[in-house]
């Protein structure tokens, strides 16, 4: 069920502390939290820019919204006592509330509200980016707690004129064809579907960074929806014409089984790669549809941009309990959830890196027996040995690429590209196309 | 299991009607009989034009057999007893006897007799178009009434040089691309396989000359097989030309299962829309295969007309045990029955005017909530509500039509038509091709 | 579960007695065992040509191995016994042993000694061709009794240069496209995994010579792999210019189930036409895929050569416990399982010879009727009886082939072309293409 080795479950526990430290940051579409966590992550990736973009800017059919600047919200009661208060956590603000400070009735707090009666111990977590609110949310056993007649409610922040925030880095390999990884940093204390997304990333384009390769890597970070239609209005046509593959990276950091999300179309490089790799991790997991989305593929495969991204996932955002509520936190996600998440990611750029397409140079099958590389007895069942090997060749036919040669003979994609590797240095195989 | 509301179920009761009228009519492939019917449906459609082929006409490899003018046949008893009489249903004389009057021993009217052992109180509906015969179908049980030495057998008909009848009524519409309706109307008294294809054709033909349509339509009331063949040698490249979609109106009267007749190649227009609208009305619809054909189908989608035809039906001919007897009567075939086939083809009719190709007119989802169309409060399980508006815009790519948006994202075509209408008022969507 | 008639089980009892003729000839890669295994043929086939190749000869990546000239092989204890004798068995012998005469201890024995232990009454089948090396096969149970201190081992063998043998009958047709049958002369006393296949080749080339036939026929007997790489270096381009479809015939001599391989591509004619015949004979026939392939598919099909190769088996080579030891005897192969295998291939060339495409001459239905071929009563049921005549009709659409008629509409080729033969006669269809 796990993807990964001891190398990477170590990169696991260091993923979980980044997370760790990044947890009770007060991220949001926009505001100081955002910045806060991209400077964390650039320390983590030299090289990652952050930009800024101001408020009203026109992107399709969005303009960038007002910059949110959140400092504290709590509840008091007559005697002065903070009864709900974001130093616990930062769930308990509806993001994008308007600053408020009033006392009011039991009866006008309760329209401000938000908890879930079915998840009773639960905070939910709620925004209302594009409509002036204020709220809080809290669990139901804590609502059942605020009998008093008044309460007086203070959110101290500021709606207003300013920037909206996302990182980029761009790592350039020996070709200028692309690799993209896009994941999200809006939600506030929230650990699969969030601070997974970044940590996972920023561990891969570490890994990218390690050695030369072939593909050009491009790392975003952004807010969902708003970041990614602002990232696509600026950069669609260099994507549209250089792009090979991208993954909206998205819950990737607990320990149940791993969810495929395609593309629109389903058929893309990132779709079959995805597929290949989940496959082997997990015959089981999850294969949604594109009419399951939820995140920037929304955007990245909209009609008029249609760019090849899928995802590959533990739990899929809006598919377990604990999602969009307090429960989702640095409990279910773990060292080795994470290191699961990184390990499918990495194995789809591996794969990606090596999936070139392959043509046997010599009519008939090679004689592989005068290079050492079959037995020289024939005995029943002694052939079998060499079963991948020939099953490489027999498909090295200079259409199938490393991936579709891989599905057809039923091997794993790396296995396979070792293969070719000895067989290319052997003079039987060469790279076309 | 029905598909028909209020409205139509008050249609289901007047072709009910319709059809009790036409029950009584002795109709074959030529003769008074389809004149009288006819006649009749010209009433209910002003501007029917009833066509006359001469006997002998070729059409292809055929030519049109001669007219069979039925009056009236009876066995008579020695005592003057008319044992077995068309005045009780015109099912009794076999189709195109040819006339004849003399008594014959019990021996030799047996074999001139027609019953069904397995079915014994049914009467089988038995013809004899291309060779002469004379014959008598009664049920089972009747026939072992007839133990007298000798009876009189009467038939009082002409068969000679005359005519076959079809009407045909055009109603133009904004273009002229074409969509057909073919019933027969050859058969006796039957009526989930012969009158609830007139009376339902004859609705439909009405409730499209209600209102201005895309298409232009055209009904065609005729004999099966040789009125077909006649009618596609005078159109067939007219039809070629300006046909999208083309439905045999048969069976479509009784209250079982829907069934499905595809097209030849199964992939046409026409499939397509019958296939959305039956998956859509019951789940569990009979799909038959090109090979199970029976009716006109087998002319319009032959190799070298092949044109785009389907077929829309509740109990498909040759698989209720009623079929090709009397047992096929006004009781199999009720108002709610006739509602739901008429219900079906009419759904049909509706998607294909809104069966146009949508394209986004922006990159990237659009903002639907400055415009009213979205929550503006984003917690767990609200963004569900506008899941099928989202999914249109998602597949609004210039390339499905209509119905293959709405299976692709599994929901109704109008229901989808209504949206886009919508969005194309918003200027998010358009028109293409 | 036999595809054979009367006719075919008499020539079954005749391929049986060719395959014990043939039976205790010592054949290998190359040697007078090949020769006289092909001498024996030449005298079935009239016109069976007996090529050599030179040892040393290069064939693509391979080149022709040195001559293997056995005479005699066994194994002496002190007192002269011979305890292993090829006079017994000429599987006793390791294939390509290099000639050895000395005494060894019991310990140096066993290291030369091949034996299954989990079918211990079985003495292996066992091959060194491009390593030199000596040794004996022998059943556990045998190699059990084996416990003296010393033996002498005496190979009487040759080898070094000399030629590779294999035969070759070419019958043309009326025209130049070609249907090519591979099949095997290398192996020792076995009777499924080898003469079956020699001697239904033989039977089937037999049959083609008996009258005039619209494909060229090329027949070729030949060491596996080797034998398939030199004929191919010599053959390539003609065969891609001309080759309609091929076929390994191999393993088609028990009674067990059948089997089909594929070509590598697995849509190639010969796949579609063994795939039609096998159907028809056995629903439950095994289908393998490439990935289990063994035979000379290996070469045929492999990427630059890539030629229309399916096998049609019994017993596939490598899935049946007797394969590859003494077990595969003339009691494993009967008259009856050649028969059926001998049947199963020569359907595939007659619907092959027959796999024309037709076109319907006239548009909708013909009148059958008036031609005698249409029941002249329509009562329920009848139209039943000419049903497969209305389908070949319904589908002589100038695009199907035959086989893809018979598939489409669920009749057995041979049965179509039957009917399409009548049609044509009366100018309803014509070929084209």
């Amino acid at each position: 069920m796990n993807s990964y080795n001891e190398a990477e479950l170590t990169i696991g526990t260091q993923m979980h502390g980044w997370a760790h430290d990044l947890w009770p940051i007060c991220r949001s579409l926009t505001g100081p939290g955002v910045r806060e966590t991209l400077a964390y992550l650039a320390d983590l990736m030299p090289g990652l820019t952050v930009h800024s973009v101001p408020s009203g800017t026109p992107a399709f059919d969005w303009t960038v919204p007002e910059e949110w600047t959140f400092r504290h919200a709590y509840i008091e009661d007559r005697e002065g006592n903070r009864v709900v208060d974001t130093n616990v956590t930062n769930l308990h603000v509806v993001g994008y509330s308007e600053p408020i400070d009033k006392w009011v009735t039991r009866e006008e707090l309760d329209e401000h509200l938000y908890s879930l009666p079915d998840q009773p111990n639960a905070i939910p977590y709620v925004t209302s980016y594009y409509k002036r609110r204020w709220g809080f949310c809290v669990s139901q056993e804590h609502r059942e707690t605020l009998t008093d007649a008044e309460y007086r409610v203070v959110i101290d922040a500021d709606l207003g004129p300013g920037v909206l925030n996302y990182g980029e880095l761009v790592i350039p390999g020996e070709t200028t064809r692309e690799i993209m990884l896009s994941t999200y940093v809006c939600h506030p204390s929230m650990a699969n579907n969030e601070l997974s997304g970044p940590v996972v990333t920023a561990a891969l384009a570490r890994w990218v960074a390690k050695a030369p390769r072939r593909y050009t890597y491009r790392f975003v970070f952004l807010p969902e929806t708003i970041g990614s239609i602002i990232y696509l209005s600026r950069h669609l046509d260099h994507l549209k014409a250089k792009l090979d593959a991208g993954f909206v990276v998205s819950c990737v950091g607990d320990e149940r089984t791993y969810s495929y999300m395609p593309s629109r179309t389903g058929d893309t490089l990132a779709d079959r790669v995805a597929l290949h790799t989940l496959s082997g991790i997990e015959s089981g997991y999850n294969h949604y549809t594109f009419l399951d989305r939820g995140s920037d593929e929304r955007q990245y495969c909209s009609p008029l941009v249609d760019l090849p991204f899928a995802s590959v996932m533990r739990s899929k955002y809006g598919k377990y309990p604990e999602y969009h509520t307090s429960l989702d936190d640095l409990d279910l996600v773990t060292p080795s959830g994470l290191a699961g998440g990184y390990g499918a990611l990495k194995e789809c750029l591996e794969i990606l890196e090596a999936n070139h397409t392959y043509q046997a140079t010599v009519a008939c099958e090679p004689q592989l027996g005068k290079r050492g590389l079959y037995p020289t007895l024939s005995a029943k069942g002694s052939a079998d040995k060499v079963r991948t090997m020939m099953n490489v060749l027999a498909y090295a036919d200079g259409k199938l690429d490393l991936i579709a040669m891989a599905e057809t003979i039923k091997a794993r994609a790396l296995d396979c590209a070792a293969i070719l590797r000895t067989l290319e240095a052997e003079g039987l195989v060469r790279k076309v196309g």
